[in-house]
């Protein structure tokens, strides 16, 4: 078992994760305070498989439960609207919870309602996939889509704790698991350190989900995301290089219509197009960018697409990340990521060519 | 020419009030910053009586007007659902400005769509109503309403400025400008001082809008507010005396089907119903009581309705304002302002027979 204390000052909390950490959580909730109304959001997917490991907190609230369709299309304003009349409707309180149970996109939206219902109740996370646990649980950044863009309405909203059960990944499909690796790949390329050499060394127990090693990536994902977020909370500076090949990668989701790319695969072919530029750019050796091409590769993840270039490039003119010119986060060599405004066309249109099926 | 700054640390900000402020409101928001794009967010009728009074801006930022229906059905989801589609389709980014031009509804709107627009973007009050000027434009609450209650959903996110230009307030329709007097008693009698003084004496010259009266009450207001903001940024503590007369005024409008009654004409009622909760339990004599009951009267507001106990009843139960049981805002004298949640159902079902038509 891990823990890990995100440093927020009022707002810190900790994050727990490990096999079976969800046998902490009534303890751990217990420590919080009491809550008299729980309301648990989770998609049907993971009622299915795991509906049940909450029921151990009915001694000490009143439980209820409530699922969304899964997927990316439920985290819209629609769905937002329906929960909160929900929530409405049990007579739920300042003093009340709600329990994100599931990936990013129960994550995201059950925390913007956690962060708007009544100006603002508790929440906290118990992410189920291995994105969420090694990512989008910590840090307090909740999000709905609009028509034009991903996350485009959202709060920052701190949850009261995270707990990341690392036996929850047995049973997420194949293509689900490697989507999460590419953020995992992300942390590594991004901060080095020991999660890049357990990489380099052991990336095929990763795969094969070995018990030790994907606790250790995790543990390792979540100290550094906690340490980033602790020094940005609002994602005004130091938090833009976790957005490595996420430019691209929301343009080419928002392209190819949400669901046909998982979040994992378009950035995966994202990074590989910051690496196209950044090493056009002389910025980065050629063998770093070996190594997102192998890492990524290795995992199983697509390192090129077909797309429409203009449409992309009119996509992140448009992205919420960008002031008036797009920041792009490029690493000048591994675990040293930088934010560049000056990034030329002409890097681009290499980039674009190498990552074209 | 009043200036009051709610001290708020790195939230801070200026509130700008008098004839004529709107004048300096382009000086005002060159010392903010550069601000590329602006959207107006207005109602129709503000829009028809004083939809040029902003053009001023024209010379230093991209400005872009959007009208809702005036009254609280704009007060929806579906309404932020809508200027949050407009801001993405005019490509607004994380340092545009988006300024609220109008009333309670057009700021708690406008507020709400600002503070969730790419996870909170700067927004400036300009309140055209005296609810608006003398309350809810200061103090960073906003809200939408769902079928349930009102401003059941919204956030904390504060003004970068706020400017209450009084002039704006000669053409509010008669109605409207007495709702908004039920505002101004209100803190007339929870904080006593000079504007109950000025209030004692003047409120004949303040009903009929005079110039210099005006201008007095809305500044002393302002300052009352401030004050109380700066102690309690999200109605932890010290916030919730402002909700005097509101418990029983937000359970009467739902009641009774937003827009039948102002929202100044319900939290009338709810004050003499607060009053005489505080008489029945011998926490406040009848002179005050009285003293209520003139100055409320005295502006033209009404004492009493006709309405249905219980589901009044049923209502405040479920208000966000309450925990477990509703506390509420009763005065032991002129100024003194307490929370009670040891009201009993004798002094209620008493009050409830004196406020009833």
């Amino acid at each position: 078992m891990n823990k890990t204390r995100v440093e927020l000052g009022p707002r810190s909390y900790d994050v727990v994760s490990g096999a079976n950490a969800l046998d902490q959580l009534p303890a751990l909730l217990a420590a919080l305070g009491v809550f008299e109304r729980t309301l648990v959001i989770t998609d049907s997917n993971v009622h299915e498989a795991h509906g049940g490991r909450l029921d151990i907190l009915a001694n000490q609230t009143q439980l209820f439960k409530t699922s969304i369709a899964p997927g990316e299309a439920s985290k819209s304003i629609e769905s937002a609207h329906r929960l909160l009349n929900e929530m409405t409707g049990l007579g739920m309180r300042r003093g009340d919870l709600i329990v994100a149970y599931g990936g990013g996109v129960v994550g995201d939206l059950a925390g913007f309602v956690a962060s708007v219902y009544l100006r603002g109740i508790a929440f906290i996370q118990v992410p189920t996939t291995l994105l969420g646990q090694v990512d989008a649980s910590v840090g307090g950044k909740t999000g709905v889509n609009l028509t034009l863009g991903k996350n485009l309405v959202g709060t920052f909203h701190q949850p009261s704790l995270v707990v990341a059960d690392t036996t929850l990944l047995e049973t997420l499909p194949e293509r689900e698991f490697i989507s999460g690796m590419a953020e995992v790949v992300k942390y590594g390329l991004c901060f080095g350190g020991n999660l890049f050499d357990l990489l380099t060394t052991a990336l095929g127990k990763a795969i094969s989900r070995d018990v030790a090693v994907v606790g250790q990536i995790v543990a390792l994902c979540i100290a550094s995301k906690a340490a980033v977020v602790a020094n940005d909370e609002t994602d005004l500076s130091a938090r833009a290089v976790l957005n490595y090949g996420h430019t691209f990668g929301h343009a080419l989701e928002a392209w190819a219509g949400y669901g046909r790319f998982r979040h994992g695969e378009a950035i995966s072919i994202g990074m590989m197009f910051a690496a196209g530029i950044a090493r056009n750019m002389g910025l980065l050796d050629s063998d770093a960018h070996l190594i997102h091409e192998q890492m990524l590769g290795g995992v199983g993840l697509p390192l090129n697409a077909k797309f429409d270039r203009k449409s992309l490039a009119e996509y992140w003119s448009r992205d919420k990340k960008h002031q008036t010119h797009p920041r792009w986060v490029l690493l000048h060599k591994i675990g040293y990521p930088q934010l560049h405004s000056d990034v030329t066309d002409e890097a681009i249109q290499t980039a674009f060519d190498e990552v074209s099926a």
